[in-house]
């Protein structure tokens, strides 16, 4: 990627490259990424570096004099980009497969330009009014009631532990003014989740000081959704103990298996126990779009928070994690802090999103949130999402359709749990779980596909998640191919014989 | 800002805008981009727009359909450009100065091109890779011993939250496990900081279930930094009260008057005491890279942790705050969390940045961090720190030879503090914190310069903080002139009169 033949202009003495300067070389840029966009394939998804080998091709410490635009960006195709795994590759169906959309693009690029931080309404006025009118635009859009006020974050690490901390803060136990520690009034408390649910919730229970300890995990059924029943034990259990239960959180597309929790059970016992609800729906919220997937949210009306991640399903560059809280004000009381610097003349006439979360410096996210909505409109984002689902089910009949494999988890969304195993193989046979971490391995080296693991009641299990926008038939069906082609190369199944052989 | 006279494409039935088309507005938005950056001063610095006015000019409602790009940067042009604040102006003297510069703006493009988590080495080596030599770069060109590791997060606030986390585990009282909350064994616990350190200080421990009062606010001295001995005692007081002193945050450059904490007087407290001593230096850090400036982290070599962000004064678009730690282990230990879909073959051979902070989603962020520190290289970075203190120290002489004006604290970066005192007021006129209050609003509603303010002792004080990479002498000359002027019309000052009048 060269900015130009004749001439290569470092930075001058002072001030930025010139925009002329600048100008050209985001052409060039814009020209790379439209050519890597028509053609991810011609880079393999995962990295086939070795621990090490980018690092040592970089120098120990930054260069002494500017260096050109044309020297960085042709160590940034050198040495950068073969050590990337590229998750913007059709052929990327790992953990949950994500898209950096053009429109998307574009915001990012918008927003780095612009430098806003969004802290306060005055820092930006349309960087808060957009964060406030785009999140009402996706939460029409999931059919969520009006209750709900909406405020991103970054990640739905940080969306999760926010919803703990404005539960603590319901639980009224003084825990922003007095803290936890060394207090003698207060009980232990706690928090639960089935023992599907992501590890950011573990985290967040960390951090807050309610402990690993402090979250109770909730057995799920064999279709790994939370037991409903169970919950209402265990809290029940916990009273008795001397425990004070805080909140639970559900999960719509748990990461393993993309399973949905029962949530209007789940609500009636939240409810009943004064429990702050908090769904995690950051992958599988999205599907409510859908008419025909609203269900996936059902009881989450009731909920006191939820978050959906439209860097995850929708297309939307990382980072941007939607969260919907019903109770924006104890979300408030857990998070706000003005120190006079921060005083402005607008006062409680304005929403100042610094107030809701532990970060003060906010990036101007609404923007490609925004863009991408517009972009693709309601339906475009339907038809896609179908798409993905249609892709899935279609993958699933491919592993159902075959002696030799299995699934083993259902298929609510896009995601497809499975596994190899050869036909008469016993489902417990020890071979199992090594043949298919081998067999893994092997479809990766392919650099044409990418998928991930999960390890369900001890089964190593292969997961093939379609979200990128950019995955069509051809790359799940290649996928399939590959996988098959390296049970055979494993001599785990026979060569698929044609009938009239 | 149209992409085509001709046509005006949108999204086809599935999959992205095709390539030619992001190609198309591509050059677009870097061409208005470019425009922007050469004249930015065409729009006011403060948006002028009232509550709600943005709000007012846009739908509801996600559209049904796909919208071209076109009809999105037209409204991007007409709605959201005029409610911008502009971080990107020369004339933006608030809160710190910071910048969006045209390395840093190619960064994030490509960062959101590639679209890769950095949560795993697996999931992009070259992002795990270039972080951890970017930040050794930065260590270097800081002087900080090759001890401490770097981890990029997204702000301050995070990073200071992690260092605070980092000491709760290093104090040993099983936080992670156990939690804090109803723990009979349990001391309360206690940080220390300046009563001038940021608020972040004072929402982690919120977070982190210290709770406000675990923070104890050391009293500063009349320049502002934190007095050590008062530190020693409150500890000692606080050790005979039952409390167990967990941390100390020491700041560099803070955030009202960008004071400097005697870190060597506190390190031996530190030290003596065994607590965790976390560095503030997210704004004051950068001037380090000057060899003559390299004293404000003295000291600091023997702090645990300490932060610089290169999105305040490195000329790198937010979000981007370099943590350095001398206890790595520990950070990881407060963390690290990893379920079995998380599991990579590369184990222990390499570094994986989720076990090190509460997100497991992770930008590129090192990519942006690369591309400014070598498009500048050491020399251009010190000649632009320079240049910054040399306006703020011309400003601070301009504020001390008028006697209409007066400064009210030292000027030790870019950073000015001062009021207007019209001669002949006294300095506890209650007149005067109004009469500055109304002149920072005649003065923002310029729309030509944008400073923010503190209040030091009950006295209302202007900031005026030079930081933006395109920040010349005539802005801050102009920002002079503009504050005088509104003295003027507000009939504190008389007219200056030529000599020879």
């Amino acid at each position: 990627m060269s900015g130009s033949s004749d001439s290569s202009p470092v930075a001058g003495p002072l001030g930025d490259l010139d925009p002329d300067t600048f100008r050209r070389y985001g052409h060039h840029v814009v020209d790379w990424i439209a050519d890597f966009l028509r053609h991810p394939e011609r880079f393999p998804v995962l990295a086939r570096v070795k621990p090490g080998d980018v690092r040592e091709a970089l120098p120990l410490a930054a260069p002494r004099d500017p260096e050109s635009l044309d020297a960085i960006l042709a160590d940034f195709e050198r040495v950068i980009v073969p050590g990337l795994t590229h998750w913007n590759h059709p052929g990327f169906f790992a953990y949950f497969a994500i898209t950096g959309s053009a429109p998307g693009i574009l915001g990012e690029l918008l927003c780095a330009a612009l430098n806003v931080n969004a802290m306060l309404w005055r820092t930006s006025p349309a960087a808060t009014e957009l964060e406030e009118v785009v999140l009402d635009w996706l939460r029409r859009l999931l059919a969520l009631p009006p209750g709900f006020r909406g405020v991103i974050y970054d990640t739905a690490s940080i969306s999760s532990l926010c919803a703990l901390a404005a539960a603590r803060e319901a639980a009224g136990v003084d825990a922003r003014e007095a803290g936890l520690a060394g207090r003698s009034d207060l009980p232990r408390l706690r928090v639960y989740a089935s023992d599907q649910a992501h590890s950011s919730i573990e985290k967040a229970a960390i951090i807050l000081g309610l402990g690993q300890a402090g979250v109770r995990k909730i057995p799920a059924d064999a279709e790994f959704r939370m037991d409903a029943e169970a919950l209402a034990r265990a809290v029940a259990e916990d009273r008795a103990g001397g425990w004070r239960p805080i909140a639970v959180s559900a999960t719509v597309g748990t990461t393993a298996t993309t399973s949905v929790d029962p949530v209007p059970a789940i609500a009636e016992v939240a409810t009943r126990e004064g429990l702050w609800l908090h769904v995690d729906a950051a992958y599988g919220g999205a599907a409510a779009i859908l008419p025909e997937y609203r269900h996936v949210l059902a009881g989450c009306e009731r909920a006191d928070s939820i978050v959906v991640n439209p860097h995850k399903w929708l297309f939307t560059p990382i980072d941007c994690s939607a969260f919907f809280c019903r109770r924006p004000e104890i979300l408030k009381q857990a998070f706000s802090l003005v120190p006079t610097f921060l005083q402005t003349p607008e006062g409680s006439a304005v929403e100042n999103f610094m107030d809701y979360g532990p970060q003060l410096g906010r990036r101007f996210r609404a923007l490609k949130l925004w863009m991408v909505l517009r972009a693709y409109g309601r339906t475009g984002l339907e038809a896609r999402l179908r798409e993905h689902i249609r892709l899935g089910q279609l993958f699933a009949g491919w592993v159902d359709g075959d002696p030799d494999w299995e699934r083993l988890a259902p298929v609510p969304f896009s995601t497809v749990v499975f596994r190899l195993r050869p036909h008469g193989w016993d489902t417990a046979d020890p071979r199992l779980n090594p043949l298919n971490e081998r067999l893994l391995e092997g479809v990766n080296a392919s650099g044409e596909v990418f998928l991930s693991h999960a390890v369900l009641a001890g089964r190593y299990a292969l997961r093939l998640a379609v979200g990128n926008i950019r995955t069509e038939e051809q790359h799940v069906a290649r996928a399939w191919e590959i996988l098959r082609g390296e049970a055979l190369r494993l001599g785990a199944t026979a060569p698929v014989v044609a009938e009239d052989d």
